[in-house]
């Protein structure tokens, strides 16, 4: 899911997000939409689907992430987390129903429960008080999902998420958890945020022998195209990461061949296409030179292009996953892939 | 002609420049490329069409207009203009020789004479020993242009430029003395920089007298939607300004029934699309107050929405005009669109 943070995928056209880059779902940030444009206008608007013109699924994350990594000022309770915004310092209280409520007036198709995101390094003690406080947050979640409805009429769906930090005990709980409440979907939260990787792939595989099979499986803020391939492997159907248009506003480009930094002298006069057989209509209509001059003096240009062409790539590697999981060789096809795709140009 | 400074139309794709604003002819300037990406990688590159994939009509300016409102420590003599980079301080020598070597290299289609822009408020003496000056340098762009050739084999104009600040005497010089020279096309350069718009539009019909009509006349850096219908009434053909894209970046959009600045609050809630029947792809796809809100937020999206708006309300507009030329009742059809696209909404 490229990520559209305020409501647009930054510098790339609904238009090319679904004809170009073939993206069959987007995400918004409920903290961010929250904030700006606000409710008022989002329920205005008749939902943010209308509101942005994206009229595919979208999918919104709780709240919670940005609200413990951005504001200042957060007071964590049973009840609920206050925190002041990131852009006026003014006062606001999210709670699991509130989280939810606000869902529903955006209206993505997918909503996510309201956690707390345990931090990667958490000791043992911390992290099952933190997972307490999920699973209570979860059943007051599903409670107020149960009670209300779409104010648009379409359906949605609420993402239970599985916290649990790096310890397998509060991992296998947490999903044992998540799984006994029959959701249309199922999120693993709390990994890619400070844990080392390895842990990671650990938490994903052990969780996803308890998550059912049948219902999409959801690996939040991840990642690299090696973790979404490892995360595959295990079991994991969805992902949202801004890597592909963060990292190529700052110039770096993923390809069928491997990484290339735009601001390296190397490209300067490297006149050949972007990407040969790359995924975008970008790549073979602008040079390496070019981007690389575009990037190098902040053109806007450069970071409409760097950012299609990463998604185009993202998108084309799961789509190249799914074939070779339908193919059934995709345990041969994984080694090969990532190594020319995470090599450095 | 829009304006694509450093190589690149802000904030827009040439397939978009193409096939939605449906420009046919853009805009580089010589100073901001000679000094990035450099002459070396132009060259390396074929030429700026080759480097930015512009397969249409390109017009570098001289770099002089550049040089006198961008650089510091500046040093006009008989010979050229010494001036320091406004990038990095560097020295740098241009010569009218060098203007037309630096675009031979450039290799845009049409390439200017370099000549000191006199500001509006110059006094009569100032403004007759620029005018000297611009026509000796003139003379010498005229023999280097035809002393070389196209490194790329295919053919270049080059434009002399009237001058004359506001003074009816030395542009009728001014124009005679270009006139002269026999040129393909034919530039009225010093103008919309400081002076009474009346004294414009008084200088653009006393030169437009003398330069021949069966050639291009091109007002530099003009303008608001205004100045345009005035000086295609006054003669007028081609145009180049920043103003769609600069002003769009700004929340500015130009449209039919008149101007709006999208910071205002009275977007916020105004779902309608951005114009009805406007000339762009994005006029229907996005609402006013989506719009509204990625400018607000600073979103590139909204930069590239406001951009390729206000292009193809240009475009639009200039092609209308031609239409009403041709069609005969431009006179009849002027006041009345002014009336509209002048409008504060």
């Amino acid at each position: 899911m490229p990520v559209g943070t305020v409501g647009s995928v930054k510098a790339v056209h609904v238009s090319e997000l679904k004809e170009d880059i073939g993206a069959q779902i987007i995400l918004g940030n409920t903290y961010h939409l929250y904030l700006r444009p606000g409710l008022d206008i989002l329920q205005q608007a008749g939902g943010l689907h209308r509101f942005n013109s994206w009229n595919k699924p979208m999918l919104t994350d709780s709240g919670g992430f940005q609200v413990f990594s951005l504001t200042e000022n957060r007071k964590l309770s049973e009840e609920g987390a206050e925190f002041q915004s990131h852009i006026d310092g003014s006062r606001h209280f999210f709670t699991p129903e509130k989280a939810v409520d606000i869902q529903r007036i955006i209206g993505a198709d997918i909503m996510m429960a309201f956690d707390e995101c345990t931090p990667g390094d958490a000791d043992y003690d911390y992290a099952k008080k933190s997972l307490d406080l999920t699973e209570r947050w979860l059943d007051r979640c599903l409670a107020r999902f149960r009670e209300t409805e779409c104010p648009y009429g379409h359906r949605q769906a609420l993402f239970p998420i599985v916290q649990g930090c790096v310890y397998p005990d509060l991992r296998r709980r947490a999903a044992e958890n998540v799984a006994a409440k029959g959701a249309d979907g199922n999120a693993i939260g709390g990994l890619a945020v400070g844990e080392p990787t390895e842990k990671m792939y650990e938490m994903v595989e052990l969780v996803n022998e308890i998550l059912p099979k049948d219902k999409p499986r959801y690996l939040m803020g991840v990642g690299k195209p090696e973790n979404i391939l490892e995360a595959i492997e295990r079991g994991v159907d969805m992902f949202d990461c801004i890597m592909p248009t963060r990292n190529g506003r700052n110039g770096q480009i993923f390809t069928k061949q491997g990484v290339m930094n735009m601001r390296n002298e190397r490209w300067k006069n490297d006149f050949s296409p972007i990407e040969e057989d790359g995924a975008s209509f970008v790549d073979t209509l602008y040079s390496k030179a070019y981007l690389r001059h575009l990037i190098n003096v902040n053109e806007i240009l450069g970071l409409q292009i760097a950012s299609i062409h990463n998604l185009a790539f993202y998108i084309w590697l799961v789509q190249e996953a799914r074939k070779h999981i339908i193919a059934g060789d995709f345990s041969e096809w994984k080694p090969m892939i990532l190594q020319n795709v995470t090599r450095r140009l």
